[in-house]
């Protein structure tokens, strides 16, 4: 999947918007909601410098971007919400569930197995409710 | 590129040893013989569990493989060594110069600015000899 | 706000009492009551050490010490219950919301966003009574 | 505590479920189990590496490698799940709660008092019960 | 000492390049000289977004930026070349070198006694050429 | 080994003295010796909290309390001098070479194998001259 939704001639905070729309959905709306009223510049900051600048940039396509952060907050192993979000951002843009799986189980070789644990646990709870959605519940 | 010396016949160690050749190349073997005299059966462990099981299983190309662990290495920041071999390794299997960057440096936010700086040094570093030997020098 | 319940003739376990009382308030005591059933020789060494002995130095005030411990905890990213005892404690020696918010953003740069998000988060939840009880709910 | 039920002539599957009924207990089973429809390979790598392989050598005994594993664990601070598991494995394989609280304790110095606190309640969360066990309740 | 640097009129670009040069002086833009040949985006986004984005902000004085800065590079301890350029960038701001001590020092309560050790020497090798160059040497 | 030279009579200060001294040996003194012209006060609280305080407690050998060190310090995987000093540690409270090798290698499976092969790796250099002086050289 590439980055559609990124225009050079929208503002970032406009290319941020849409870019994060794509990739994590209703779940990145919800974290921009809930920085309203403790932080709202930083939502701005949020669109513009990670949605509007680094994913928006052409030279890796959103699937390798999103591999490449299922990878590390895995690996760090401190930001379970935010693994949650790009777990399902990685099947916005294309990765299948096993390979989300194959991914967080190689974190293991590189920060342990309880990091992958956590982590797959995390897809677990990702996968579940959409399993039951796609069952027509 | 698709793990091609991966063989279910095969030991793990064997399959391992293979896959590490494939991957890693020569930085590899190194850090193989470097345990030789202190840890010799960590070098199995090496071999077998992430070569021999992991790199080895059929449900990730090894690009995509090498996109996850350079993320990791990168965000941890605390493992410089594997870094560089990493950077190598991504290179071996397809990976271009750029992606490699790009990755680091959509790392600034997950792991901050330091982490990704100190990534795309340690990638200028990796870059640079090869730049030498393919200019003839 | 300077160190004034530190006295140099008190011994450390009462100095670093009347220091936690003044920095951490209740939610202190809270954590030394805490311990009292598995680790009571640790809340004498939290008692002593942090605060009888490094909060009560005269060479940082107290405001200049909270915005590091927030910045820290912020970038470490797994402490979340010693970042909210601590981000109340800035309050209580004087940094206002708007400055531990804009110790939290900085540390996007250093840490990544997702440890700033969920400092910020952190915090919300903190201001979030004090703002009930401002209003007289 | 020697790795009595590690047998050299077993697979190494049979060998990290036998050792890890022995250290981790049921809880260790819970985890095999809740891998089961998401990465039921995974669970097979965690019995054989960790278990069949590592707690299996015969150069440490199983207390020394729990008291390792707890310490590590309480300084990384980020798998509080898998913390708890090895705190009712240190108990399993020989360690006193006294002996477990002292080596959480001793974190603080190499990894902070937050670190070191939050093992601290993850002990006394795992003490609890069977507190109430011995009691009879 | 104030973001007197920071123009809302300019560009992020512009701002930042102004506030590198006054916090971080010359280690700042040796940094972006190092990215010009593997990642120059990089160096821009580093200059438009910590820089010209967040450091630019009013609501914090730079002082209590760096002390934000250099207690959360302490406690991650994996980032040692921006620790320096950030102990240098905090007397550069005004803070003393007992201040950053105090700093640094007290980072061991909340990340252990290596990582406050490893930032004391860090401050040493930052304090050592100033005062050699503030002796005539 | 136990903690022989921790006398409750004496101040802390001495006990940690003595303490280090026993454990960390000549590499201690040359960490409190270099703290003398930046922090000395940082080395009054190494001697009196860790070492004075903590490793005199009597719940727990040393032996024990450098395999829970060595542990944490090879997970952790950004404090090198501190894990060298500690596996020297180790050595001279009774851990044999091997012990200490098996401690670090199962760190792989908690902390990943980049942070058990550093640690392995500062082992060797840390054996090394050991080696040599046994041999007469």
């Amino acid at each position: 999947m590439t980055q559609q939704n990124c225009n050079a001639d929208d503002s970032r905070l406009e290319r941020g918007r849409r870019a994060l729309a794509e990739i994590d959905g209703e779940a990145g709306e919800k974290v921009v909601a809930a920085l309203a009223d403790i932080a709202p510049d930083f939502a701005t900051y949020l669109l513009e410098f990670p949605f509007g600048d680094i994913y928006c940039r052409p030279g890796l396509d959103l699937r390798a971007r999103e591999i490449a952060t299922i990878a590390a907050l895995t690996a760090l192993g401190n930001a379970a919400p935010q693994l949650k979000v790009h777990i399902a951002a990685g099947l916005n843009v294309g990765l299948t569930r096993d390979e989300i799986t194959e991914i967080i189980m190689q974190m293991a070789v590189y920060a342990g197995f309880p990091a992958a644990l956590n982590g797959l646990f995390a897809a677990k709870e990702v996968f579940a409710p959409q399993s039951a959605a796609e069952s027509g519940a």
